[in-house]
């Protein structure tokens, strides 16, 4: 035990958010005690709110404690353009890089039938439904690299395949500002499979 | 506005916390929502229970639940010995690193005249009433090695000077692995002031 009961448990329990360990957690513990009690309370408020009401958006199934979340909602959207991605944090941060204005459809994970998540568990059905429904023309594959993602993203091309709806893979390559030389070979060998035609007038 | 309304606003709370900023806060939001909602609620209920419970010792000072600390009234501890810290993280430090036995005070602070804290604010006169009545024969003063430190240990060390209680100050060096060569000028030359005589038998 370090000060007290109370505080040794609040230790722990702040070791459930990723990347805090028992020194940062610690640290956080005295500088809400000393420095901001109110903002600790509301913290608390807050994280009860969220995890209380918060669930999935019944079309798109990101995070909403809405029954339909914002983007499904939003008319300014393309509802021509659906962009599939694993999880909510990939929809963030398509939507901080600020140049897509289509929808999604979250999969809220990848295929991976050792671990039981079917098409079923990525809600694909729903998908293929909401393709057909909204009479999507494009659908953008945004799921990541790994074996797992490429699978997914394989997959659903493949359920898309008798339809009329134009399906994309997003470009995997060297990132901006990113030095060949640092680059690993497996990006290098995307880059070189995805070069595109310089097209001069 | 990211994904909604109560997503945003604990992506805002959780940034009282020290070491969080925006990123961070929505990797924890995504964390808890996605992986371990029954342990973001544990924590709400941690965090509620710690600060709303959590007061001072009324003897050392230190952050606890109960009237008196559990270092205060551990029986096992030496009371002639006191150490006398800025705040309660220096105590945790102190006790983590397991080589003192005696009891502690804790300042809460140090003297800064220019925000309005004297010696009242510090529980000075509460620091000479304990040294008094518990006949302590040691204080420690291990307050920061910063201009405001110094000054609040020289403070106390003055208070004390018709006493008969023995003052000392810690050590101040090169750190313990530490390389002479990476050591700032004004830590080195305060460990060669400091240097001691070894003594061969």
């Amino acid at each position: 035990m370090l000060l007290s009961p109370k505080t040794d448990q609040l230790i722990k329990a702040l070791q459930v958010l990723p990347g805090v360990g028992p020194k940062s957690a610690q640290r956080m513990v005295l500088h809400l005690l000393e420095r901001n009690r109110q903002g600790g309370l509301q913290l608390a408020a807050a994280v009860q709110d969220c995890l209380q009401s918060v669930d999935h958006c019944a079309r798109c199934r990101v995070f909403t404690e809405e029954p339909v979340c914002r983007l499904c909602k939003d008319p300014r959207r393309n509802a021509k353009t659906l962009c599939v991605v694993e999880a909510p944090g990939d929809l963030m941060a398509v939507e901080q890089a600020g140049s897509y204005d289509g929808r999604y459809f979250v999969l809220m994970g990848r295929l991976s039938p050792i671990d039981g998540i079917g098409p079923a568990e990525l809600g694909i059905p729903q998908l293929l439904k909401i393709i057909e429904e909204d009479a999507v023309t494009e659908v953008i594959l945004a799921t990541g690299s790994t074996v797992e993602g490429e699978a997914t993203a394989y997959y659903i091309s493949e359920q898309l395949k008798s339809s009329p709806v134009q399906v994309s893979r997003i470009a995997h390559g060297i990132p901006m500002g990113g030095e060949l030389e640092y680059v690993d070979g497996n990006t290098l060998a995307h880059a070189l499979a995805g070069r595109q035609v310089i097209e001069n007038d």
